[in-house]
């Protein structure tokens, strides 16, 4: 044969879960898009057309309805493990690869307090967790697995404390040095757990995940950016700092630039008030900040 | 000639606005799209090529940004009425409307309080503002203002308190009738305040707009929904009610289904605990209510 | 009772219809998009929760499907007049709307000629059907029903022969005059036919749009713009010449500005070559051109 | 020190570049959108806040523009082989990756033919182009280059000779076992093209990537599929037989199910004439394939 299969994995994506969980003083409403991706022993599939070990990915989205009706009951990271150690257990798995974002929904407030049953679709951010788990192929046991957290589409902005100065210069430059300037950015981050982390029993991913985004919001306010690089840096040291069970920060940001408007064709001042928002085309600073072992 | 002109308008959309306000303690962070557009004496241009009449768009656009310099200081509705005013007073004119969405951000929360200068944008709606001015044809005094307020893209959902039974039934009809089900849509409300309202001197459109969106979710929370069309009804009386100046509600609400997964395939019951989320196809349900005279 | 109904309507939107019919040389694929809207005697519905005259939005989507397996042969407008009749039939209605977007697929050119069986979805366009049908109130007879048709999405660009000068200049005018630019914008045009064509009865509804397209992209290819408004009524007036079944023609055009890129600051000209494409913000032009009786 | 700094990069995403060249004919229209990233020395700016080696992302944008004044006159690959040398020259610079996504855009046809200055926007794909050049850290020199090209939203239907049986099943298997169904799917192909070849020069990159498209989609047509995964390695060896010049191919291929509609409660069968069409959840299957050297 001339050709040979290189990597690949297949799956189901955009499965959408909602569940109410009917307590007796208030409903509990949970909001999930899934992705399921599987890697292993599929190569047959692909160069035979013989589909004997190809789990449907239809197969993936009733999996995922039928494990949540009694499964998820806690934090997206831990119903990831479940849903992950089932298709790992599949003997042509090699890898099963959940990717949880969860969806936030708050009470409405009510003069009495919280509504019980009635809910507002929170817009701020996406919340994020990963799990893969590794199968042992042709054997239904699962190895270790891997956990990873964040959020996605976190939009902020300082409006003072960003600077961008003593960059390079070459004939094609024209930005002129700021020592103030807004920052605003659209923030996906991810980070990892340590492995080792006993399959997630008794750990709390919860409190983890809001440390971390707690951590991230305050050192965002805080510190002086001299570029986005150097506040990835910052904002994902102030992360590993608050939480000490994670080993990796990624962050992914556009530069969403505002552009200071030229009043003066109309005789007036701009001292910092005025700005035209753009989205296109943007900066994009993407790095890992890892804890040193 | 064949042919002749028929309704037509003309303007600028999209207009991004951000302005940052300096105070000593801490800055103010607002966020606008804005649109303009114009009616009036501008026939010439469309048949003959004659543009002496036309404001260019790109007018417009400086026209807002250099307003917003000085006199973007109060509710977006205030904003309008100034811009709308400048438009109006054009001689060519007979009809400026300008819209203007708001999106939110609220300050990041530090140990000590808010922070003065770090926002975080807040996704759960966007507040829309649109105010309309006529203007007398070939004279640069302005007649009335029309101010309408709402906002979109506000998604909720009532988990229990919603039927939808005693509908027509024909030889297409297979939906089943139910007494429980999840009522989740995304809201665009929009509202009329009262002509006469002294052109918003004096009169508090924050204050006016937060009492309609309290009241909104009041209801949407403790109400009984026999079908959207009744919750329509139920939650646009419920801001009149709170509401004195506003004349009338109008609310366009999609129906996004939430279908109970059987799981019966599976050996499992579903109590009303496990559901898919669809956007596609979706109901919708468009309706204005009316305070009588 | 203080508050009373205004207008309202309701229905089922994105009912997503694939149909293949399987002839015996080859296959013919349609995509459509249909919205089904209905007004009428609803106001039960809303202020007293009374559904008995609501004939349910998943019922409407039922009989899109199930009309679809032997009414949907011709045009969308046919179509779209069949499911009119059906829902404008029902006693409470007293108009039906149906809105269907066909989404064109090509078939894929093999060497002994076009594929019987693949296709590739062409994205140039999406065409547009609407009908309304009028319900008679109590009856189930119907009215005389409004044929509209048109395109949404052509996006299209003139190189030369495009020019903006003459405008309205005052304290905010920076703008320039310009007596050659790129003119580039994404078409949406709608049209309404002749009332009294006999319900579309031997009405070639297929051929009827070819030409207003085939009209609208010479008149766009050949005149001369002096500013969009002037392209509006030249391109209506092109397609009501080469349709004498077309009474009106709406066409709502954004200004997709392509500004020149100033290059001197790295020594080089730049005649008429280079541009920077932008969405935001954009002109928005928006006109109806009548034929006269 | 805690913290280590891993993987990273940054640069300029969605530059939109548009040129227009202006033949004595007629004129020649290119529409691209461009991103930048580049990989190097740039630690300092993340741990100490030291932007001596950044190249502002504004550069990057001001760069794209004046090389395209002159040197965007072939193919996207060979801009892009332009780009990724100027900016890998750098000293700081180790790796730069130049993304370009070309829309297409036809000529508006007319009685004497093409129209020489009017275009139509052809939505039926995007033309994918990435370099990636090495840079000599501390250098001006630069390395080898790395040229891969594909496309992006090619959207395409099988109506028959498509399958799907013999699957794994478990208990939470429903799908049905089917010998004849719609394959519907909007590919991204991505090819590399062998080392080695000249930096570009002399090699006709338009040809190739035309070659290969042409093979896949008769390939698409052509052959018995069953499974998604067969047609990737099908269709990426149909591509490679074509162009010696590609080492292998990646597909993403999203697969967009189209359910067959039940209209027996309506007395109706459906012998494969009405489908719904769906977009989520969606199976998704990623795959490449390597020729074998």
């Amino acid at each position: 044969m001339s050709y040979s299969l290189g990597e690949n994995r297949y799956g189901k994506s955009r499965i959408r879960l909602v569940t109410v969980r009917r307590g007796p003083e208030r409903h509990h409403l949970r909001d999930l898009t899934v992705d399921v991706s599987l890697e292993g022993d599929f190569g047959a599939a692909h160069t035979t057309g013989d589909n004997a070990n190809v789990v449907a990915t239809d197969t993936m989205k009733n999996t995922v309805y039928a494990l949540a009706r009694d499964r998820f009951t806690g934090p997206a990271e831990a119903f990831g493990l479940e849903l992950g150690r089932h298709f790992a257990a599949e003997s042509a798995v090699t890898r099963a690869t959940i990717t949880l974002r969860e969806h936030g929904w708050s009470r409405v407030e009510l003069d009495g307090g919280p509504a019980p049953d009635a809910f507002v679709r929170s817009g701020e951010l996406v919340r994020l967790a990963r799990v893969s788990v590794d199968g042992a192929p042709g054997a239904s046991s699962v190895g270790p697995a891997n956990v990873e957290a964040g959020f996605e589409d976190l939009t902020v902005m300082k409006t003072t404390k960003s600077a961008f100065s003593g960059f390079a210069r070459d004939r094609f430059t024209t930005l002129p040095e700021v020592d103030d300037r807004l920052m605003a950015t659209k923030i996906s981050a991810t980070w990892g757990y340590r492995a080792g982390l006993p399959d997630g029993a008794g750990f709390d991913f919860d409190a983890a995940w809001e440390r971390a985004r707690t951590a991230l919001l305050r050192s965002l306010a805080e510190h002086f950016s001299p570029s986005v690089q150097a506040s990835i840096w910052i904002m994902a040291s102030a992360i590993m700092d608050a939480e000490g069970s994670i080993d990796w920060v990624r962050m992914i940001l556009p530069n969403l630039h505002h552009w200071s408007v030229d009043l003066s064709p109309f005789g007036l001042d701009n001292p910092g008030e005025v700005f035209v928002a753009t989205t296109e085309p943007h900066g994009l600073i993407d790095a890992t900040v890892h804890r040193r072992s």
